[in-house]
């Protein structure tokens, strides 16, 4: 039986934009699983499966629930140990809390500053306010004065992507030689920028290019057919 | 028989600054052996176990000569395999590569912008004259223009830290439960700061500062008995 997703989506239910869904949704394939999604706006993400869990992606795998992307690709691992390992051992489990820590700290921010109108623009009106109200919180001002004062380039994102860019020049992925989660991570970074504001913002060229672009192609080119803005 | 470490000295040869030589030392004693550091100017790395090596640490374990601090690493865990290792498997050696360009594009350059004339001023005549033609080469300004026009302040630092600091408010090393060849990299930047420019830049408190500093106890506190600027 698929595993259930339940993914953030805009007002197309298709659009699943998530980077924490995509996080999973690459592990899912990963471990060789199939996958249905579950579209879920913004204001419906409180009700999941009785309304314990505040955020998404959850998945469900027949009666367990599991809620976190980190958490999903551990429960994935210990449920299903006869497919590829998305986390080896405690050593490169922790080292990728290094790994979420920089793609949250130094990519999201930079894919909010890019895309910030776009992520709005492409919900349902009910999550368009709830989107909104809590990230103009956050900001301490408009998503319009956020977008325009806080602007950040195709550059920036270069410039901040430098660490991983190095990296792989001299290896396949960040986990070596096959995809590890913290493949996953990175990527669903760049895939929530290719989705909400197109591919022409991403790195042309490069070693993140070129590792993209292949976990773009995975799983019968799964995150490809995720229509870019 | 100690293993041998030419180490980059000051002026003092007991000031042994380099960060990459630190990675080193702090592995030779992760491995529970002992150490004997050949203090090496600038000017004399050349011609280090006959001139094979540009740069330092080089060791000599015997009659085997290893340099950089990485493959320095994979020797010592490959020799001495009943000691505790440094790195684990091709996943976690993978993700230390990320570590490594992090730490060398993220931190390395604020060391320097923060403390370029002290790393200077503490070398010898002829090795401050190599330091100044080779790092003004790269700078293209003279450094004294870079201290200034350059300045960074312990706020930078902190900020360059946060996916660091984020980190370790949930483990105790970034390798986990026990320190890796990873956490040397990054002590190895902060150590070189401290030496050079003082324990006042560094962060006073947080999850860094009490990584840095348990680091610095270690091995007798062997960190800690490098004097700080």
């Amino acid at each position: 039986m698929a595993i259930q997703i339940y993914e953030l989506c805009g007002a197309d239910e298709t659009n699943l934009f998530s980077p924490h869904c995509w996080k999973t949704r690459m592990s899912v394939a990963h471990k060789g699983l199939d996958h249905e999604s579950i579209a879920t706006p913004f204001t419906s993400v409180a009700t999941v499966e009785g309304g314990d869990s505040r955020r998404v992606p959850v998945i469900r795998d027949g009666d367990t629930v599991v809620e976190e992307s980190f958490k999903i690709a551990e429960y994935l691992d210990e449920q299903y140990p006869d497919s590829p390992k998305l986390l080896h051992s405690g050593v490169d489990k922790a080292m990728t809390n290094f790994i979420i820590n920089w793609s949250q700290t130094q990519l999201h921010p930079l894919v909010a500053r890019m895309a910030i109108m776009e992520i709005h623009d492409a919900l349902a009106p009910a999550d368009q306010e709830f989107f909104r109200t809590t990230r103009e919180k956050v900001f301490g001002m408009s998503l319009e004065d956020f977008a325009t004062k806080m602007a950040a380039t195709p550059d920036d994102l270069k410039k901040a992507l430098v660490p991983l860019e190095l990296t792989l020049k001299g290896q396949k992925f960040i986990g070596g030689d096959t995809p590890h989660f913290a493949d996953y991570v990175v990527f669903g970074a760049l895939q929530w920028l290719r989705i909400c504001k197109g591919e022409a913002v991403l790195p042309q060229e490069g070693a993140v290019a070129n590792w993209f672009n292949s976990l773009l192609d995975m799983y019968d080119g799964m995150g490809r057919a995720a229509k870019a803005a």
